[in-house]
């Protein structure tokens, strides 16, 4: 079994857009987003179809940036956390590319980067948009209580990231370079507590993380950044326990998306989460920091908690995921 | 842009395994399907439990079939009907592989096996999974109404298979083998009942299928079989016509797997339907029949209907999505 794959033509990431409400443009990285809005409702009458607006948008100003126009778009790879996945659905119903829908959680964003770039790399298509989103107010009510009951937050929770980003992986272009990917696998901590999705994921990003270093040989040191998705704060120092123990030190490299997004207060406790979250984040910020060579050679591995209320309400644990994509400026 | 890729290096479905509920194992391929059940529950509490350990028996069996051992499988590419792919995830817990969720409702396995073939294809990956499933009970209830409400079903409903289908591909060994991939475009003639899946899905399959012939410029004899995934009587009906409308005359070589699977009678309607239903069908009688090179070239297209419970509820239309794969004995 092999987990990790390498791309040796090196695609890519010739443009990327991202989008988010108005307390992620607030927050730490706010001004490396793109399309920042004002009201989270975007001018649509529900979450979901907002949520599925913002996606859109997200497509379109990456494709935009890219310099590609719509019809050389091969294919549109998306995933969110609605169930059936429906922002991602209705947004690749506006374009007439190709569409495959993903879901690992809030793991989709490296999952698409991993088959969009296997894709590209092979030759198989030239053009190809990797995208997710989340919003706030559709997982709360979908995923935990309605938001009109006004339930207190426990101090495990964290805050869904109101947000979309996109990017184009190309065959040839200038941009950053996805290298190589290690597959995540299904680990399950037996945590129970639906609010405590860092510690949830924090077994899952070290399985994925420890393989990486060991089928590639790299140590932490060869990674500038390394960039979980939305551990948050409890479980990211739950992730750096698990590798140490492991033998990898990657307290000087590791940062964490949901971290990096708000700046960290009482209310949103533990951090951002969400599907969106660590596309905001690497189709802004650490886009940015790569386009100017200020970050060299990046991991970013976004991590997913792969329950449903339906699992929840039968009892079942909540599993976890991570895949790690390595990108280089 | 283009949708059609080609796969030079031909990968092999070394091994399929079928596992079905009691309606469909009596039904016209029955004797065909690996696992048959006479309890749809399959020792589990719960419809989704069941859902779950079907698919876990499909892919454990498929691995044996294949004679390879667990730790050999690089990847697992599954998804299901079930919100969040429960039933994908808790099957992949079980296994040590990577495992890449996806969801486009009832196009499912042939997405996987596009995504799957690609991986195996350009030598990222030696042996991978694909698998879907779906659950008639688990279906009812999140889609429509509690079963026990007793509900009158239309005559245009179709019936959502009990069962799992799964296949391994491989870079080397003997099987049939996949020679291309078109992937499919979400296509919205703005159908808005629920129940009329054949009509909302058949579009999709007609702007796939067309695509297709464009693409690689075969004809519809180049096939024994075009196999449509779940559009059942009506739909396949429409998708003859869209086709010929188009020039393309596929009367004498389209089935639909949601036709096959049952001895239409009265209670079915339209046939089957779900994300069990290809793969199924394709995993059990189809890949009997290459094997056996009574069938030497089809093209398996499942047909998915892209629409959530809320998507409903918000009165948005039904949007369809099919991909094709050739595959040769």
């Amino acid at each position: 079994m092999k987990r990790t794959i390498y791309f040796k033509n090196k695609p890519v990431i010739i443009g990327a857009s991202s989008i988010a409400g108005p307390k992620e443009s607030e927050g730490s990285i706010g001004k490396f987003i793109e399309t920042t809005l004002n009201d989270d409702m975007y001018g649509e009458e529900t979450f979901e179809k907002a949520e599925s607006k913002m996606l859109f948008t997200a497509i379109k100003k990456a494709t935009d940036n890219a310099h590609k126009k719509e019809t050389e778009i091969d294919t549109i790879i998306s995933g969110d956390l609605l169930n059936q996945i429906i922002a991602s659905t209705f947004a690749a119903r506006n374009f007439s590319s190709g569409y495959l829908g993903i879901y690992n959680a809030c793991a989709t964003f490296t999952e698409g980067l991993t088959i969009g770039a296997t894709l590209v790399d092979g030759c198989y298509m030239n053009n190809v948009v990797c995208a997710s989103s989340s919003h706030f107010s559709s997982a709360e009510r979908q995923y935990r209580y309605p938001l009109e009951l006004g339930c207190v937050r426990p101090p495990q929770s964290q805050w869904t990231v109101t947000g979309a980003g996109a990017c184009i992986i190309s065959t040839e272009g200038s941009g950053p370079k996805i290298t190589a990917s290690t597959v995540g696998r299904v680990i399950d901590y037996g945590v129970i507590d639906a609010n405590n999705m860092g510690a949830a994921m924090a077994g899952a990003a070290a399985d994925t993380l420890y393989t990486h270093f060991v089928e590639t040989g790299l140590e932490p040191d060869a990674y500038d950044l390394i960039i979980s998705g939305d551990l948050g704060t409890l479980g990211s120092r739950i992730l750096k326990d698990l590798v140490w123990e492991k033998g990898f030190d990657i307290e000087k490299q590791h940062v964490d998306c949901g971290e990096l997004i708000y700046n960290i207060c009482e209310s949103e406790y533990q951090g951002g989460s969400g599907a969106g979250c660590s596309s905001v984040v690497f189709c802004s910020y650490i886009m940015e920091r790569l386009r100017e060579n200020k970050l060299k050679k990046i991991l970013i591995m976004s991590t997913g908690a792969l329950l449903s209320s339906v699992s929840t309400q039968q009892g079942d644990s909540i599993p976890g995921i991570a895949h790690a994509v390595s990108v280089e400026s």
